[in-house]
């Protein structure tokens, strides 16, 4: 394992971290919240003395990178940047408790929205712009950017490719163009001006500036974390409806946008993927809105919220504007689908994904022809391209291990003896990115009331789903860290 | 596809089970339960009638068979089957109406054990019998059944092990012997045996004898229809241990008691999956007694409840010596664990099957060493055999399979607007016929209050559960049914 150039790597994450503590230490200046001051101060010496010490320990090193580098690379700089991160939280006093830090920022990070805080609209506004923030920065990928403004992915030596790949999610990660580095640029541009007018959407339906920015930072990493008690329950009809239209837009697989881009309108709209995410939406808008007949005072209220909760949902966002909870089973039961579901791949939201969900269906239904007809040769397509059996092999590993770590997480959380519900909805929730569950982790209520060890339990599925689990598990696995 | 052949075999499975109703009819003549009589004669008659009219119209056809045809029959003639076999409770006004006599029936055949009847004490005892006996038949199936007393398997031409292998559990289907009447015989001597030896240690602990027959026939089938309202627990604590390890007993693989029978000891207990399960079983019981420390008066009774739990879920019977619903949290996510994993392959038991668990985990493990190391060569191996790549790729797509329609189920049952947990474990409890769930499907109530279309989905669950889903996968295909 070439371990100095992975140490030079996280260094330069660490280093991209610090620049983007400054911000929000200024905010603190400026609303004169000196304990928070001091907290992103301590934030941001750590974490350049860290980046500083990588640096100079892990000198002129070659470029030569594998899969396994690009993947433990991943893991390891996602757990060090969000122990990092979390200092401002406790060294601000906002979060005491170093663990509820590390659980906060790196359901920030992972773009879950889980929180441990009861209120935040106590929070002073430094640690709320940081805790919001961080969702904007995991969603994109923290590597994607690097690998966007640096020399780093200037010669496209390979392993910028294996980075881009651990970092981003879904099955199959298309180039746009054929450069790595311009890939990234352009999803970051793509990124950022979606962002820009969403903060616009929202300051025409007269939201404060603060409270648009926070709110559009959550929506676009799809993380969920509010900046009110109430989430986005207290705006406008108006502002939610935004929220519901931007949480689906960042839902989407950013390779149609670039599709647009290029005025390919007809190969976006053939998309399967896209198909497939849109009619889930409105499906399980419709049926929701069906079963909560009298529920709500008009057809629009109850319209509204089953939309924005679909949404929020299914792009594991995590916002809301009503108790869910307090819905009945029907509707319950469809927004616990929706949450493994999840997003498009290839989007800032999370889950097991349309695109491999497709994949999985399809591959199931070919196992079936092979019965009936053995004599035929079956191909999977998708977009009428068909499909490489690596990446089918690579997508029922990747059902395997959703499927295990789900249950082994279950168990663990289990321990500190809550209802089935709660747990099972608290691990769907953090390992899909989600944040709200029901019951006790329902969308009034939060993750407090878990223990350390519960609470290490769901940071490690947090991290495993935005990872898309293979830059963990090779973390923890042997053969990793084992000489031939 | 070779109709004609198909429905031959369906009317002999058909004159299979009018015999097998006869015994059933000769109790209730002899208890003098004239209603019951009444519905075993329309019950023998339909059946006989269906039979006769399929061997009228099904003549002369040639022996051949595809493993399409397999499936499909196996699937067609386990409905068939049980349209017929409901006759019993509905005309003799034990389960008047018509779907809960077919759940009923189904969940006997497919020895789930699930009940829609809030108490069965009431019920005539040729009713009981027919409701237990359905377990003993389904449990080894009824067409391993037909293959081993028939001439149907005397010239092995490939279709006898289309259908042993469609209805037999487990990934792989091993033959016991070169010639697969041989392999049926031996299966079910096996069964009859460990049967009689388990009415024999019931019958020393005073068991009535109409008890003993019934609740080894339950036991034998991993089924768990009880013949009392409160199931084992008002048995004295030796027969509870009694139904404990047999239960366990008819969780192993059937051939590992071949081995025992040819003197290969060795082999035996060095089969990993026998190693599993014992490990899961003695590993589940010790966690949940630490963890119900308190509830019970003494030690002993404790671990007998646990053990007596842990077999009866993980063997997916379903019996029970305890309200389990009142367990604290965590016990409770062990046994629902436990649902998921089920019995050994190759055994009467149901669930995902242990072996089947450790073919995805060792496929998973080779995904990520081939990430890790991509030079080289990786094998899955069982028991020291390297395992076909087309047996890995069928148990990925089982496990697609099985969390799609878990997902989908739940979904459709969640209509009638329960909760969460009670619709959840309902669904995993007749997917993997178990019986029991918890809440309001827990152990001392029944699954009455669901609507006939979420019973009708709770059946297809059952069957699909028990027939390993391809047969009943198959059977809704379009493709198996259009012509080339």
């Amino acid at each position: 394992m070439n371990y100095k150039m992975m140490g030079r790597f996280v260094g330069r994450i660490l280093l991209v971290e610090a620049v983007f503590m400054v911000p929000a230490m200024l905010i603190s200046l400026w609303e004169k919240e000196y304990a928070s001051v001091r907290g992103f101060f301590w934030g941001i010496t750590a974490t350049v003395a860290v980046a500083g010490l990588l640096a100079l320990f892990c000198r002129g090193v070659k470029n030569k990178f594998y899969a396994r580098e690009g993947l433990v690379c991943v893991g390891l700089s996602w757990i060090v940047m969000s122990l990092l991160g979390a200092i401002p939280f406790c060294a601000s006093g906002a979060i005491p408790d170093y663990i509820d830090a590390f659980f906060e920022i790196v359901s920030g990070f992972t773009t879950t929205g889980a929180s441990i805080l009861p209120t935040v609209e106590d929070l002073p506004k430094g640690i709320l712009y940081w805790r919001s923030f961080s969702h904007w920065l995991g969603g994109m990928g923290v590597l994607v950017f690097l690998l966007a403004i640096t020399s780093a992915g200037r010669n496209d030596s390979g392993y910028t490719m294996h980075l881009l790949r651990a970092e981003s999610p879904g099955p199959n990660v298309g180039k746009l163009v054929p450069r790595m580095r311009q890939t990234a640029s352009i999803l970051y541009l793509l990124y950022i001006v979606l962002t820009v007018i969403n903060i616009i959407f929202l300051l025409i339906g007269r939201m404060p500036l603060f409270d648009a920015v926070c709110t559009a930072f959550g929506t676009a990493g799809t993380g969920g974390f509010g900046i009110k008690n109430d989430s986005i329950a207290g705006y406008s009809p108006y502002i939610q409806n935004v929220c519901t239209v931007f949480m689906l837009l960042f839902g989407v697989n950013f390779s149609c946008y670039y599709l647009l881009l290029i005025r390919q309108f007809k190969r976006m709209f053939r998309d399967e993927e896209l198909r497939m995410y849109l009619g889930i939406v409105v499906g399980s808008t419709v049926l929701i809105a069906l079963n909560l007949r009298g529920f709500y005072g008009t057809l629009g209220e109850t319209l509204r919220h089953a939309a924005f909760q679909v949404a929020s949902i299914i792009t594991t966002t995590g916002f809301a504007t009503t108790d869910f909870d307090l819905w009945p089973g029907f509707s319950k039961a469809i927004l616990l689908c929706l949450m493994v579901v999840g997003a498009s791949a290839g989007s800032t939201g999370g889950g097991f994904k349309c695109g491999r969900l497709l994949l999985v269906i399809k591959s199931l239904r070919r196992s079936v022809r092979r019965v009936v007809h053995p004599q035929r040769v079956q191909v999977v397509r998708s977009n009428g391209q068909p499909v490489d059996e690596k990446i089918l092999q690579n997508t029922n590993a990747y059902l395997a291990a959703y499927a295990i770590i789900t249950g082994v997480s279950f168990l663990l959380v289990s321990i500190d003896g809550f209802s089935i519900t709660t747990n099972f909805s608290a691990v769907l929730s953090c390992f899909n990115n989600i944040g709200p569950g029901f019951e006790m982790v329902g969308p009034t209520c939060n993750y407090g009331a878990y223990s350390a060890f519960s609470k290490l339990v769901l940071i490690v599925d947090m991290l495993a789903g935005r990872l898309e689990i293979f830059p963990i598990l090779i973390l923890f696995s042997r053969s990793t860290w084992t000489r031939r």
